[in-house]
């Protein structure tokens, strides 16, 4: 993995776990409440795709240090919520990198095993999206990417993006990485910027 | 596989992604909530077979065809879902059809790896009811098959029919298929026929 | 495995399988969602451990004994909800030993694929409570380990002692599992008797 990716992925996991322990923070859980949401937050995503890929052990059983950025995060929030809320600005736009690099790398892991181009995508999506629903399934919400934010479309936007300039365009391997990033990074700060929404489903009253 | 039962599978997967779709309608979600339901409403079931039984990739990672039955329903009813409602007889029956397909695929995966009886009759359960139980652990609901229908227990009669008729009466193959999927279907029929429902737990009231 | 601790196995996974169908009676389910939340309680956690580790058909496959073992607690719950109910103070210490045991063997496990020592003490966590997570995520409710009890620390505890006394202090397998398994019940049992809680999460109000 380039280093620019490898460390993407750790503040990501590390990113991604600090929602999880703020998502305990709200439904005031114990300590040991905002440890799980944290760690399922954080490897959630990758840990749905290495299964389904069957990539053998999952990618933190081996990994430490997955481990610690999973969890720690989550114990931070626990003693010190007040001042991590405070940077809740600076959490978004570290959980839109994280977002971005999650997407590539499951859509990586997946061109490697030589799947067709929508399951490589659908390996972005789920492996930059997994760990959010799996957060709220556990604390028992409806997940909330399910009802809000240009989230999974940012995934799948950056995912489609590195699948096809490779595939169709024949890009070379950083050249798709780095079109996957800006897209899924760009789509997600897009969202954040102008506060688009996916429309929710609306019943005709009629 | 013998083309009905492929037919049967397909149609199947295209149903339960319907439902998820009317359950995530019912929700009000966003597109990505549609999509997302109606996959793991379609391929939920067969994809935890997959993973319980070991068989490596789980099965729609190879084949697109499931990925976008699963998907396209759901985007369907994000956009027309009066008219697929309008259809609410069929689907009912089309999903009975495909309970008891998969309860025979389910049922038929796990015999080929030799498992004891108990485990093959659980995997068709698990094929054909799992998706549904993630479809409403995912939206936030109880699983709207432990409160209702005669729902796992088709799928457990036409399971332990194929089971039984092969082991202890040596059917063929072929035979013993036809027993489960008229056996599952059969008793998912008369429940929805004389709306027959299990019964609830009564706490004692003294 | 030894036969104490094959015994304990056995004993936990009935209790477990209680508790399931317990907590499917105050959701008022079928005897359907008796039978899974028994079992879901029962194998879950060993289920995840084993899709983790990639340790090829999970356990309860080849050995419908766990399958009994899980699921006839859940009918019987169902039949006699209150007999069992009266039992409740037994089934909280049998639980405690179901706790010990499950932690201890997810442990062990986990050393065995020569793990870190992190991931050790988090497959015995996750053997010892994530049954119980399951349980509630598919009974939508907040589980319950999240919000109250000594119960992911007690196995935390207990596996921390066992992984440490192995690698830290060379201590025989036997000796290690005895210790594991002695903190595990004792820091359960201290939660029990002295009504012990994790403080839940306090947000500062100013």
């Amino acid at each position: 993995m380039h280093p620019i990716i490898q460390f993407g992925d750790y503040a990501g996991t590390a990113v991604f776990a600090l929602s999880g322990g703020l998502a305990a923070a709200q439904k005031r859980l114990d300590i040991a409440g905002f440890v799980l949401l944290a760690f399922v937050t954080a490897v959630g995503g990758g840990t749905m795709r290495d299964l389904l890929l069957d990539r053998g052990e999952v990618f933190w059983v081996r990994e430490p240090l997955y481990v610690i950025l999973g969890v720690a995060p989550g114990v931070l929030v626990y003693f010190a919520a007040d001042r991590v809320r405070s940077r809740e600005r600076a959490i978004i736009w570290a959980d839109a990198v994280g977002l971005a690099v999650f997407a590539v790398i499951g859509t990586g892991i997946a061109m490697q095993q030589q799947v067709s181009s929508l399951t490589a995508v659908l390996m972005g999506v789920l492996t930059a999206s997994g760990g959010g629903v799996l957060r709220d399934v556990v604390r028992n919400e409806v997940p909330l990417l399910l009802k809000r934010e240009l989230y999974a479309v940012a995934a799948l936007a950056g995912s489609a993006v590195m699948v096809g300039s490779t595939r169709a365009a024949d890009a070379a391997p950083g050249v798709a990485v780095a079109g996957g990033l800006l897209v899924a990074f760009g789509v997600r700060a897009a969202g954040i910027i102008w506060r688009l929404h996916l429309p929710a489903f609306q019943p005709r009253s009629d």
